[in-house]
């Protein structure tokens, strides 16, 4: 199991706003329901196996240039632990928790 | 007004659990009560002034130093929108509405 | 044609060197010779067909595992342009030329 | 001494083609001259004291909001290492002697 943020962002589009591409890519992501997401106000967050993330990923790639794009800049950040089990909401609540007592 | 996201991890210290060195840095975010900010399973993101913003990012990159990591990877990524307001909220909302009336 | 950028990182090895682990996945890179790599001070960059890239990537990210790390840090940032060839070579070109002449 | 990536990339621009902003973003780092810098394919990387790169980042930042960009996502990636110096060229060198030698 592995937790990956992903952001998919075309160029040149001719407008700053591509919140309508986000939308689209989402979309693909929501058809795979083996896979939790998370979106975030600067990316999306993917928790599953790593090969099935990197699978849908490559398909939201493809979303921007099927809607006219004609060059698509996509960042993914995989974090892949195997000591334990690596979640999304085990992530958070290991921040919460430190914060809750002190941090220590 | 930007959005900027934040990841600070500390290289070489002996454990893969780094939970303990983010809730320190978050401590230092929680001080800039001039920022909003939310913690996400692969970051924190941050909202407000851009240099305000870089002020204290650059405070929170010396946290792990301060608990004995002798190096740390900062990974940081600023939107900064200038034709209209740009929030954390406003960016969810601009994707998730244009998800419920199908992408359009 | 693709040009990707990546960079991994083990977690938690106990020093805070980590070229003996960038060496090893080197190896897995110099393997695929259909793909043109570049190491720079932060990362590797790769040209080529970007499954192919994806896929020697993948491999990669196993190296630091392999040699003992629990967990295991990958960035993947993908520059995919469809309107014209994109390489290493003709973006450090498409650069150099516009300051050689001003910037114009 | 820290070694810090970055990419600035104008959002929404009418055209796929950003390499007019990368050198003007350029010009403005070559006038540090007390920062060793190096052009990569898919970034710029910066060589010397973190607060000094991250002020010139800083105006860096500037340059496609100057020449009429809207908005402009622009991505830090910082090595800080403070148990032996930290350059572009040891970094590199680190990694090729591994490579030399079998990656040992």
């Amino acid at each position: 199991m592995a937790v990956v943020e992903v952001t998919i962002a075309p160029m040149g589009t001719g407008t700053p706003s591509i919140s309508h591409y986000v939308a689209h890519c989402h979309k693909v992501l929501e058809q795979a329901t083996d896979l939790k997401h998370q979106l975030t106000p600067m990316s999306t967050i993917i928790e599953g196996d790593l090969d099935r993330i990197l699978e849908v990923i490559r398909k939201m790639h493809e979303v921007p240039f099927a809607k006219g794009a004609q060059r698509v800049s996509t960042l993914i950040r995989v974090d892949d632990r195997r000591d334990k089990e690596l979640t999304m909401a085990g992530k958070i609540k290991a921040v919460t928790e430190k914060l809750g007592n002190g941090g220590k």
